[in-house]
């Protein structure tokens, strides 16, 4: 049975992984690009960005963990494109044409559409599904290999709640946004079911890693 | 001009410092000890029980940073005892004739009382008045020394509003409590007035520390 994975998915010391006021030219809203700096800054972040460069330390080892053995993803809607982009047809998500996924995409929306063949390997599929309904089809899809849960938060939460993510990685990054779309809601005792552990890194982040105890 | 530190203040994931529930028997409410096991097992936290023994790594130099160069402390009500302790005239806290303190301590409440006079060089001054009011007053007691914020969360989160901690020291253990008094409500961008710096230690939780960038 291959595993589901949450990487690099960035949390305020607040425990808010976006901000608020998501808008088109605001993915993360108010928090801007503040969670994912200590990303950019390394050789994975430059590589996402076609460029060359970038810190190759502790950052880079966990962010570069994102596409290893990965062979599907689940993402929420919000993830997808702003608020109403169901009501755009020929929306095709924020990436341009050669997204950075490289493998069969499975959006959650409770509008689904036709599915998109992109460059570069990915296609879009859309469901309006339950989570483990979802993951069947992302696990079919994955020809063995792992599927990785994108998120955003609340996505990240009805998995964790039903028991579905064996692996997560979030990144608390030292700031406080006050509001926005917490991850830890209704989770409580989570640590339970997890082996946690903590690193932190000279550029202010603490790496957090969740294993799942019932693999 | 001495400095106000907060130290030892204990998060979970989710950023609460006390659970729900509190009561005589239980002053962390739901959390019971489990924000402060990490503490219990250090040299300082075994020194604090009267024993010896316990860790002397990363947890313990950051731990026994409580008491060095501290001439005052201030604590909420909560701190001192449970809801109720008020109506109880010859209540003197839960620690014993000889409290940790050491110095005088000065207690927030609405309902102020005599002062009381433990073994050990700890006095308890009972104060109605604002965390300005409240500091001038430690101030004056400390004789120079730095004055420590001992708690709980309420009272951190007010001296932070009004830009009166110059130290603060906090502990992020991996669990998520769900419920409680957060430390984080209505502190947005906090990280503008601070160096913030974190360190994982092999027990699992992470020292996050906030210096005063206009000290």
């Amino acid at each position: 049975m291959s595993d589901v994975r949450v990487h690099n998915l960035s949390i305020s010391l607040d425990g808010f992984a976006t901000g608020a006021g998501q808008a088109p030219d605001a993915p993360f809203g108010h928090a801007g690009e503040r969670l994912h700096e200590w990303m950019f800054a390394t050789r994975f972040g430059h590589e996402l960005g076609g460029g060359r460069g970038g810190s190759g330390g502790g950052d880079n080892a966990f962010a570069a963990m994102h596409n290893h053995g990965i062979g599907a993803e689940i993402m929420g809607a919000g993830k997808f494109g702003p608020p109403g982009w169901q009501d755009d047809l020929h929306y095709k998500g924020p990436w341009g044409a050669n997204p950075p996924f490289h493998t069969p995409v499975f959006v959650l929306t409770h509008r689904p559409r036709p599915s998109i063949e992109m460059e570069g390997g990915t296609t879009f599929h859309f469901l309006d599904a339950s989570p483990a309904e979802a993951l069947k089809r992302a696990r079919e899809a994955a020809g063995g290999l792992d599927v990785r849960l994108g998120g955003g938060p609340s996505v990240v939460r009805d998995f964790l709640t039903e028991g579905l993510v064996d692996h997560m990685h979030l990144v608390q990054v030292p700031i406080v946004l006050g509001r926005g779309v917490r991850l830890w809601d209704g989770l409580e005792s989570l640590e339970r079911s997890y082996d946690i552990e903590a690193v932190s890194t000279p550029s202010g982040v603490t790496h957090l890693t969740f294993t799942a105890k019932n693999r």
